[in-house]
């Protein structure tokens, strides 16, 4: 049986899975990613957690490939690049270090991209060639699929749609400028939205019994979901947003659909609804009614594992036929 | 000898060219498009004009294919469809009309496409696989290169960046919106900012001893460069909209090059200046001093009529080498 290894390291923590090629996940497991003060060490400490859980497999199996997601992963490089949210500073050179561990290809890239590759190997984006996946996490990250292959760009670090500026002279972003998308419409941006209308409405809300520095993205979600008036509008206020940059986006690549996926995108129609109806508003009528906007089919507690691992398996048709892959 | 014919389909001219490997145009000639009814009858005539043209070269020659540019060109369909500015209406099969004519391949685009092809074969983005083509003229258009590959998207319409919204309830816009970068950034654009700079200011400048509906594009570049600073204002203030939206759109392709083409881009270090300025200002971090900011090396007399050649040219370079081209 081929098998590959999908391993997604975060922030918080990196979990890893093996996983066949039908998207089955057969074994699993954790790490808690500050435990680490180097990448030497981590490298060490998963590997030999893949091997012990590899070692268990009752069937014979065939190791095909890791497949790594990582934030500022780089495809072309193999390496994390000057990674905010990780504890180790500077260039990181993956491939070497697992390379060292197993007899196998090593491929990287960001997170977003393997989301993107996930969702067209096991998701609804299967035979799509030109699609986009919109990951709303604590920062907002994107896949762009184009004629069938993920944009890399020139460096390898395409489809950043978070750090697009959206409102000029906007919300102050992590990146130093200002009006990033990200700032509005990550799990984060819509906090600092609850905060923004509670002081400018003079609407009764459940939000209002919870301390500002206590609001959380679930918490609003689920006050939106009892039919909190105020809570519905930071919804609405989000989803403009997020279809005016979604919109001026299909200007670019006109893609078939666009996914949304990640800590925001769990609130389902409450987020989809609105996004769907601002975006038909927004398009240019040439893409009017053409462009399918959907939640992701991946959930978010296999995604990661899964996209990948599915960027080894990509990997592997790409180079089976040249015609139809996404690189 | 190989050769190939590109023809320009325009608003009001429909130049055609008769075009070597090495992009030398050995014969060209012109058709007013208004003069002619429907499209059957302009196919007539151009065909009679081009195979008078083709009959009097001096070798003998091989004739590959005829490549076509024109508003609203569809590669996928090989058509026409609702382009405003023609005097032919709905959707037209020029590969049909054309194939009835010659016994050679036809290839379709959209203009901005066959200039960006053009910078490719014949211009300064030779052996590029990430970047994008702005065109700036009576409208703005867009070609996007990526991973040495043309984005055609789902629907054959992709690269419409003139019609991203870049000011939310901005100027009203052709395409029935408001805020498109069309209405800040081509030709007739720049004469709605001088018009609204002359009544907001109270600068003197050459502009105000000319009558408001007879400012043109050339006039504003002219009173530019003899130094009149009111009309440096207005390329001050084109250019820092033409430069966020290019930094937007660096976020999404992460290109190696960005080539301004067209009308306002003859200004040439008049608009490239403050563009380059601002684009950087706007830029992530991420791509600060890695994309290069060019006028394009065609010069707008034979680009568009280069433009659709190459589209040929590209087709048999793509059919020879599967693995550079760009389609």
């Amino acid at each position: 049986m081929d098998i590959v290894v999908g391993i997604d390291i975060g922030g918080t923590n990196s979990p890893f899975g093996i996983v066949t090629k039908e998207g089955e996940i057969l074994s699993s497991g954790l790490l808690s990613t500050q435990d680490y003060n180097s990448p030497e060490d981590f490298c060490s400490e998963i590997s030999q957690k893949i091997s012990e859980e590899l070692s268990k497999l009752e069937s014979e199996y065939n190791l095909i490939g890791i497949g790594i997601g990582a934030p500022n992963g780089n495809y072309k490089n193999g390496t994390i690049e000057f990674a905010p949210n990780l504890p180790w500073k500077g260039v990181i050179n993956l491939i070497k270090l697992f390379e060292a561990k197993f007899n196998t290809q090593i491929y990287v890239t960001n997170d977003a991209n393997a989301a993107a590759i996930g969702e067209y190997c096991f998701g609804k984006a299967k035979g799509m060639s030109d699609f986009i996946v919109v990951t709303l996490g604590t920062g907002v990250g994107s896949g762009f699929v184009t004629n069938g292959q993920l944009i890399y760009g020139n460096d390898s670090f395409a489809g950043e749609l978070g750090h697009t500026i959206i409102v000029d002279e906007g919300r102050e972003c992590s990146c130093g400028r200002k009006g990033c998308l990200e700032t509005y419409t990550s799990v984060t941006a819509i906090v600092r939205t609850a905060n923004i209308l509670l002081a400018e409405s003079s609407k009764t809300s459940l939000l209002r019994d919870v301390p500002s520095d206590a609001l959380t993205g679930k918490i609003i979600t689920d006050a939106a979901k009892s039919g909190d008036t105020l809570s519905l509008d930071i919804f609405d206020y989000t989803a403009k947003k997020l279809a005016f940059s979604l919109a001026n986006t299909v200007a670019i690549t006109s893609p078939e659909a666009i996914f949304l996926f990640g800590g925001l995108a769990n609130a389902g129609d409450l987020l989809l609804n609105p996004t769907k109806k601002y975006f038909e508003e927004y398009l240019l009528n040439l893409y009017k009614g053409k462009v399918t906007l959907e939640i992701s089919s991946l959930t978010e507690k296999n995604a990661a594992v899964l996209g990948a691992s599915s960027l080894v398996w990509n990997e592997i048709e790409k180079k089976q036929n040249e015609k139809v892959y996404i690189s």
